[in-house]
């Protein structure tokens, strides 16, 4: 295995198949030629164990912080990015007293640059892409993740191109048109937008295009491991014992496993074995069904429900989300679109954080694990808000408690002066 | 003038009458009984100037690193806070090439936990009125405020009571509404809720309620100084040459003001003067309208357009932000709705912010102020961003800039593949 040149100051050596091991070096690939298995970056762990807690606390305060342990963005300079990360970890006492838990923490990825985690994992992907030589950046999306790289390109000068399916809501297609990028809507599905975004890398024309979560898929979905590292390093340099995670195609799931793995392998932490919980929408719970019925067989599903970020019927990361839980001694639950309501005002009510459908998903879920003694209450516990409730207004209803007339008399009748 | 107890950490001393010079001790009064002047906070300049760099940067990374420089929140224990603050200071260099500048930031107030600067003067508030026996929190808003005042108190597991005009648009109820206080909508205008908030704060039945924006307004204010003081450390201690700020009371203008003037008396910066500059909307003008007359006296307006969160018709501070641009040689401009419009998506093209309106109105005032010639293309710039787009979202108008069918033959037909 060689490795390209671009990439000498990185831990990365290559890609290697999640399927059947074979190696591939670190480029524009994301399937195996010889079993059309995933591809997954692979690092030098000499490299990694070299990594120190002084060096990444004299970083900055971003997932730049780790760049010695993912695999482009050593060199500041070859950065393109909002700077995402860090974000706050929150005591959530008020919350883990409701659900008669000891210790509970929500990491609230809202509040990134342009309010989900995909800042992340398009930070990293845009990072490895620009040096590999693509200067137009793409995706295929229905919401989030267009945000970001229409947000990510305009910061950087760069031109983009983002698909979305043309019924998507004015109110989502704005937040991506507004950075001037090319958005293009097509007449399908989502499902059909990924397939035409996979049919485009190959063409000459779009050579040059890095599509986030197609060509250079290795990469971006490495940025999630800092989901990871910032909560273990929030903690004080330790890990939680239990984690509760919200699932689409799975990889964030499996990309948190993985940095505490890392971590505890390099001796940033002790090592210990954190549980892994996975959140689904009832409208879309393929990794979920497959876990409780005790296969890796993921049967697809047609998505419906509030969680739109987490609608993919057809998760590509399913087995190796399956995999993790079931290694560290998790579970998976899923929640119905009222759960996911009453999760949201929930967290809200109890935190201060207004979370998307998502993070309404991850609290239904964390309910449901304790209440069906899945999940210990004693055990230090880390939620995960991976998005923005401004972004999904239209999932929760709420209104004032009073309407009065403004006069003193008035608010007394209302019983405000009480 | 004696200290209350409850501030003893404080560099506090006092209030001072803004305009007779009265003092009075520590506590929840916001206006003169000698002349009906607004109370600022008066802190002891020994105090104060033992204050050093290195004691700031040891600090957490958010407002509370400049506690010793605020009237409460030394000690951590007292904060009732969503730590806000430390929000990115953005290059924009896209931006200054377009406008023909050579050196522009952003200081990218979006990223606080409710998306607005507004987290920063009721986390200084909250925690004053907390040490003055307030456990109920309380506000006047129509939107960001609101926001921020809900979710600290959700944080804190206090009680909360906003009060809103009755015709605000759902979307801005929901995002108040979903932190589960108290939330009372006015069969009336912005004015009627905060003269009804006024009254309200002389009953028995409120005695123990705080109102952010009325009877604790002096500390609510000096939270805006940590816009200056983040801007000038992130530069690597030094003040910039030129600001723009947005005006609704004009309170912001002059804390930032009052926190670059505090720094070089300390010696935390080399003293230097910093031009200000004052930006409104065209639908809400009464300070530019005043500053451009030659006189103090603002005359009151009804508001219009479409940048709500400026709309004060009547500016409680608006001549002492004119004494500010008029001491520091700036100036102030106002900006009309299309043009609002294009500075919103100018700043989201240029840097991958998305501004609220305020932000809208920051960026077309930049550029008008640069083509009046008011403004030095070649001196340091930092504009202030105070919200986020999700928040103003009807503002702005975007859309797909194609719309195909999901094939090749399509795409390239479009000539998306040329």
């Amino acid at each position: 295995m060689t490795t390209t040149s671009v990439f000498t100051d990185s831990p990365a050596v290559g890609l290697v198949c999640r399927g059947c091991s074979a190696t591939y070096p670190l480029a524009a690939q994301h399937a195996c030629w010889e079993c059309f298995g995933p591809l997954e970056v692979d690092y030098d762990a000499t490299a990694l164990a070299k990594v120190t807690r002084e060096q990444i606390e004299s970083g900055p305060d971003n997932i730049w912080r780790y760049a010695a342990l993912l695999p482009a963005g050593v060199d500041a300079a070859t950065r393109v990015t909002l700077n995402p990360g860090m974000t706050p970890l929150v005591k959530a006492d008020n919350l883990a007293a409701e659900l008669g838990m000891k210790a509970l923490w929500v990491k609230d990825d809202s509040a990134n640059p342009t309010h989900s985690f995909k800042d992340r994992v398009v930070s990293v992907a845009l990072t490895a892409a620009s040096q590999l030589g693509f200067d137009r950046f793409a995706c295929a999306s229905t919401g989030n993740l267009a945000n970001s790289v229409a947000a990510h390109a305009a910061r950087a000068g760069k031109p983009s191109i983002v698909f979305i399916p043309y019924d998507l809501e004015p109110g989502k297609v704005i937040t991506t048109a507004v950075y001037g990028g090319q958005l293009v809507a097509i007449e399908g599905s989502y499902d059909d937008v990924n397939r035409l975004c996979s049919e485009l890398t190959e063409t000459d024309e779009f050579e040059n295009t890095a599509f986030v979560n197609v060509n250079v898929r290795p990469f971006y979905a490495e940025g999630s491991k800092t989901l990871g590292y910032e909560v273990a390093e929030q903690l004080g340099w330790r890990l939680p014992r239990q984690v509760v995670i919200p699932m689409a195609s799975g990889e964030l799931l499996t990309k948190v496993d993985k940095a505490f793995t890392e971590m505890g392998e390099i001796g940033l932490v002790d090592p210990s074995e954190v549980k892994v919980f996975g959140a689904q929408s009832s409208g879309c719970n393929p990794i979920a069904t497959a876990l409780r019925a005790g296969t890796d067989e993921i049967t697809p599903v047609k998505p419906t429900g509030i969680a739109k970020s987490l609608n993919i019927g057809d998760p590509a990361a399913g087995p190796y989300a399956i995999e993790s839980v079931r290694r560290t001694g998790g579970w998976m639950a899923d929640v119905d679109d009222d759960e996911i309501r009453e999760g949201i005002r929930l967290l809200a009510r109890t935190t201060g954080v207004f979370a998307e459908t998502a993070g309404g998903v991850v609290v239904a879920t964390l309910k449901k694990l304790l209440a069906e003694g899945r999940l210990d209450p004693e055990a230090e516990t880390v939620i995960y808000n991976t998005g923005e409730g401004l972004k999904t207004l239209d999932a929760v209803t709420a209104g004032p408690t009073h309407q009065v007339k403004p006069s003193l008399k008035s608010v007394k009748e209302a019983g405000l002066l009480s």
